[in-house]
């Protein structure tokens, strides 16, 4: 199978790189209300694919939000069932005027294709879905069997997705979870996710005053709202970079010897990291190396604050209010929800009594993810990319969220493997978001193996 | 000539407050470019009163900026010379659906004219002016030697104020300013003021990264640029209220016995004060009142701060940048430059290595300004204040700044005496701004009295 299947990809190659500058063409802009059709039309193209692969039942189905694509094809009764995730969704294309080429007309460049979606997620699903198409071509027939989901919400934060997951748990039943999404690490090795950080974020709203005072006429003589807020912002942080929270460390699951080693194992040039984001010193935690602080350890950071006046020039006001934004990444085994009433009742419990505090929940909250560091499909996986890739592939962790990996453990009781083949460095959310032609056709050799390999 | 001054200020009362109104709808918005025109009409509509009134020489004088009125009437030899000072600009109107009335177009309620400029500053200078004018057709003459030095640019902060009064020293040579601009300390009773503060500027500016960063892919391992302000921000301040800066207090004249004692004589109700302006606690430095600490301590205050996401919702980003907007307000013998790089190097001090900081001048700077205590004007000025209020003033302090009376006592070597009829409480420089009329009557009988008093 394995000289069919080359020679197939071999000689395919020029029609699905066609096929994916169709998709890239579509506008599924899920944020926008205006871009509905191009959402039914992205969701319409998806399906097409699989039907035309011959999976037995493909579904765009409709309720709350955009559609979800759903398929399932299953050739082999008592095997195995692997669950493919991805999105046709994608980020608004702005600030337009800095795209080099359109974002919606794809262009390839240095090896790259520059298009709106194609690192998140339009390219890495493709490969998924032309990996099903070679097998059938070539084998006549699927190795193991397969549901898909495909989901047209995830650049707005899965708003249906628990909502769906929760109604259709016997169209998703499966032994695992391949997903399209996420990304690989850095371009120059493989890598397998073991774990993400999960989210929590509130909103912080100080008040001294029912108005802006002269600072002039009041100053010095009554509380200024900026003044609490950058005390109480400050006091939630040690010199030693560590999180002065009550309770906020309670349930961290320390990071093993065995953990310490492997991470301290990966080559990591802190300086080239350093200097890549035009940063003078690196800092964080003590006791911590850099990316033990960015995937293993619980942080709590101001996005935004504000208050007073912010314009040009100057005004002599003592402000009444100020806000500040802010968000915790967490780990095993700490609670969202526990997190968000401790860095609330710290925060209430040092505003003076001066000022008034109010603390509110902001956003959508994500529990952290985590692959058991021994799950069998991570050998396969590990065999399957140093086979393609000629690389043997590292472990990773990341700092950011993945709810959906979450959502399929709690829901459907099954780990979820990310399988992506987009960079982290591929400016997706950015202008000139890009996809490297090389990890298209990795990809797709390693979604072919590797579901010939869990068969 | 006391009666005679009553009959003439009652009978021509309407007509006065007729022609008030007439100036009060001139639009002289100093700030606007587009009231170029308004401006020449007001600096003509004062210009125009003074030569009714018979003075011997009336200019509108042109130079950079604004037109500055000034007129000279010395009718006696030898005699000591008043030099009034006063402006005919007003403030923007802005936001113009939060007035009641329109503000060009005056209206009288409840006792008070509603106007936009009206307390500050047409109507006290209309009151020196009227005062000339009752003067001088009551006895025939002015009691005393005047000058005026009426200027344009008072909203804007008189950019060339400083450059005027070097260059005309000869036209404004005085023993006393009489200013018609500043205001009485509160409406139950008349006050004269002593002291106002120096103001000083700056912004601070700390970078961490040359972009905002993902706070799940970047959070915990590099700086935090609104941490990094929030800490510099807090630790200005003890928490006993003290500004802690090194240097910050070493030039300030500690209160006298006598000054405690004259200030804390004042009937002020803390609590009262503090409902006014919804405050749940007043709070300052340690060791001082409430009026001690506005009035005669120094002030470092944040006036704006900002970075990250502020808008709607929530953006996970780790801030690149933040930036804060801090005046002080100083008090004998503090210098505005010295602090101002006293607070400066204090702020570089205490950056931490993996940040930047820059801290730049923002806005003018100004000096403190006080009276003598034992000035003789003060004592003439109080007796005069009884006689025509039934009260006896209290002598008070300001925390804000006038630059004038700093400028008029460096360059022309004499003190100013605040002299204003409007008060504290009258909305200045915002929607509905008035004006009592009581205080319009009682100006002019205080004007014309003090002015044949100096005599």
């Amino acid at each position: 199978m394995h000289d069919a299947l080359e020679r197939y990809l071999t000689a395919e190659r020029e029609r699905m790189l066609a096929e994916l500058m169709d998709f890239l063409r579509i506008e599924s802009v899920s944020a926008q209300a205006s871009h509905q059709q191009d959402m039914e039309r992205a969701a319409a193209f998806v399906a097409e694919d699989l039907r035309r692969t011959g999976l037995q039942r493909v579904e765009v189905m409709r309720g709350a939000g955009h559609p979800v694509v759903w398929a399932e094809h299953l050739p082999h009764p008592g095997a195995p069932t692997v669950l493919i995730y991805g999105h046709y969704d994608v980020q608004p294309p702005d600030p337009l005027e800095l795209w080099q080429s359109p974002p919606f007309q794809p262009d390839v460049r240095n090896d790259r294709i520059y298009a709106r979606g194609v690192s998140d997620d339009k390219g890495p699903l493709f490969i998924a879905l032309k990996a099903l198409e070679a097998l059938r071509a070539t084998a006549g027939e699927l190795p193991v069997n397969v549901r898909l989901l495909i989901e047209g919400e995830e650049e707005v934060g899965s708003l249906h997705l628990a909502q769906f997951v929760r109604a259709e748990r016997e169209r998703l039943r499966a032994d695992l979870v391949l997903s399209a999404d996420g990304a690989m690490w850095r371009p120059s090795e493989p890598s397998l996710t073991l774990a993400a950080k999960g989210l929590c974020g509130l909103e912080v709203h100080v008040e001294t005053a029912n108005q802006d005072l002269h600072s002039g006429r009041h100053g010095g003589g009554v509380p200024n709202a900026l003044h609490v807020l950058a005390e109480l912002i400050a006091g939630l942080h040690g010199p030693d970079g560590r999180v002065l929270v009550g309770g906020f460390y309670d349930r961290v699951q320390e990071l093993t010897a065995e953990e310490r080693a492997e991470i301290g194992a990966l080559a990591f040039d802190e300086d080239a990291y350093r200097d890549s984001v035009g940063m003078r010193q690196l800092w964080g935690e003590e006791g911590y190396s850099t990316l033990e602080r960015m995937w293993c350890r619980p942080t709590l950071e101001v996005n935004g604050m504000g208050g007073g006046y912010q314009g040009q020039g100057g005004k002599t006001v003592v402000p009444r209010e100020a806000m500040a934004k802010l968000t915790c990444r967490l780990v095993p085994d700490q609670e969202p929800e526990e997190i968000l009433a401790l860095v609330a009742a710290e925060i209430e419990r040092r505003c003076p009594p001066f000022a008034k505090v109010t603390v509110q929940r902001e956003g959508g909250i994500g529990r952290w993810y985590r692959m058991p560091a021994d799950h069998p499909v991570l050998a396969v996986a590990a065999e399957v990319l140093e086979e393609v890739t000629g690389k043997k592939p590292v472990r990773v962790r990341m700092g950011g969220t993945e709810p959906c990996a979450e959502l399929f453990q709690t829901e459907l009781g099954i780990p979820t493997l990310f399988y992506s083949f987009s960079t982290s460095d591929e400016q997706y959310h950015a202008p000139n978001e890009f996809f490297r032609l090389s990890r298209f056709d990795e990809g797709l050799r390693a979604w072919a193996l590797l579901l010939s390999r869990l068969a």
